[in-house]
């Protein structure tokens, strides 16, 4: 029988790695890597830091081209689902040709498996065909939203209070209903620009946790303008982004 | 100047402790532990265990004893609130008497500091009050929440869409509008029961990552039963209980 880990690796800070996930690592025979064909070579580099940190000798590692999706696209559930069987078709390729029987293959997943990343959903999908059989197991990561919890020292949560993580897409249709706090991610759009007249506070980090790191908070009238200035330049000069933050209505 | 750190040392599992909380654990003088006078041993334990393996020799503990609260409170936010005060001028004490200047003080908390933990709020209202000074820096853990869906190997959310993290005492009050995904946190009343007629799948988990755990999944109408059978089974013989689950509403 083969092997998979999926593993979380937290959300950029090397340190961010668990125990767990540096014995995982240890136990690898072949890491398959999907290069997203962009400028994201931090995320790249950290995963060769850490196969070399943490890995066996005589590791391997399977590299295949990630599709290209479409950013920005109409039907967003339906490009994502094409999206994912075309990554899947090109993963199980890799898991087919580079991973023998008996042996141990793994995802190293920036941040948490479980928060917004495709990786469980494709090994799903790939054994639901039943062509390819392997068994599998997910190592939890430090994700996003908590490193910029932490950075900011704030909780998610009020006392006794929910919380809501949800897309920029979402939140640009209107801030959801009986919710005074909202985690938002993946939003290129600056759709908490909407609020900036609203009683609200943002806890807004990129790059959270690596040698990029940026760092906004404050009332949402006052540092909106500083937030789009600051995202912009660093996506211009970085050739990527990776952002999130916290939205907190006051005195609710 | 005083530094304290807030330490998430993982849900668990010894091994979701990650690199940055062991170094700061090794760099820590005194570790101030709240005894909650419950049969908590396990947690404790684990304190003990990290302490051990990655403190630094002439480490100091210092101990006080956590504040009784209502658990059946009527006016819930204001007994919280009242409880944290009271937690605040304990802890505040513990500090000014053990911590002296120069050194790094540390609290190990369960899971992650920003979810449903009062640690933060409690530094902070401390440093509110003007009277105790020091630094204090946050070090993000593996949730209770990230380690059910790694053990369960699902993702919290659908693709694109929101979830909502709330608990027991709100869903009691109603599911959610606008959401069809709920982590559900300190639910005592087994609120989840109110929806064992909805199209809902479950993913439960109790005591994840130690060798206790307990971890049921399923359409709740068939679960249910079982779950509420586990958990006054597991409750009664362990004393406590931490728990949480994840309810998916089918084909939204």
């Amino acid at each position: 029988m083969r092997k998979i880990y999926v593993i979380g690796i937290g959300a950029g800070d090397p340190d961010h790695l668990t125990l767990q996930a540096a014995k995982a690592i240890g136990r690898t025979d072949v890491f398959f890597l999907l290069d997203k064909g962009e400028a994201k070579d931090s995320m790249i580099e950290l995963r060769r830091q850490l196969m070399q940190a943490y890995g066996r000798p005589g590791r391997r590692v399977a590299e295949g081209r990630d599709p290209d999706r479409d950013r920005t696209p109409a039907d967003y559930p339906g490009t994502i689902a094409d999206w994912r069987h075309r990554r899947a078709e090109i993963t199980e390729a890799l898991i087919a040709e580079h991973l023998r029987d008996g042996e141990t293959g793994a995802f190293l997943v920036w941040g948490d498996p479980s928060l917004y990343d495709s990786t469980i959903a494709i090994l799903q999908e790939i054994l639901a065909q039943g062509e390819t059989t392997f068994e599998y197991q997910v190592v939890p990561g430090i994700s996003s939203v908590s490193a910029l919890a932490a950075k900011h020292r704030v909780g998610l949560n009020r006392v006794g209070r929910p919380f809501q993580v949800t897309t920029g897409r979402r939140l640009g249709e209107g801030w959801p209903s009986e919710v005074d706090d909202l985690i938002v991610m993946l939003d290129a759009q600056h759709a908490f620009d909407a609020y900036r007249d609203a009683e609200v506070d943002i806890y807004w980090g990129a790059y959270v946790g690596t040698p990029d790191e940026l760092l906004v908070s404050g009332p949402l009238a006052e540092v909106a303008d500083e937030i789009i200035r600051v995202r912009t330049e660093a996506r211009a000069k970085h050739g990527w982004i990776m952002d999130t933050y916290l939205l907190r209505r006051r005195g609710a």
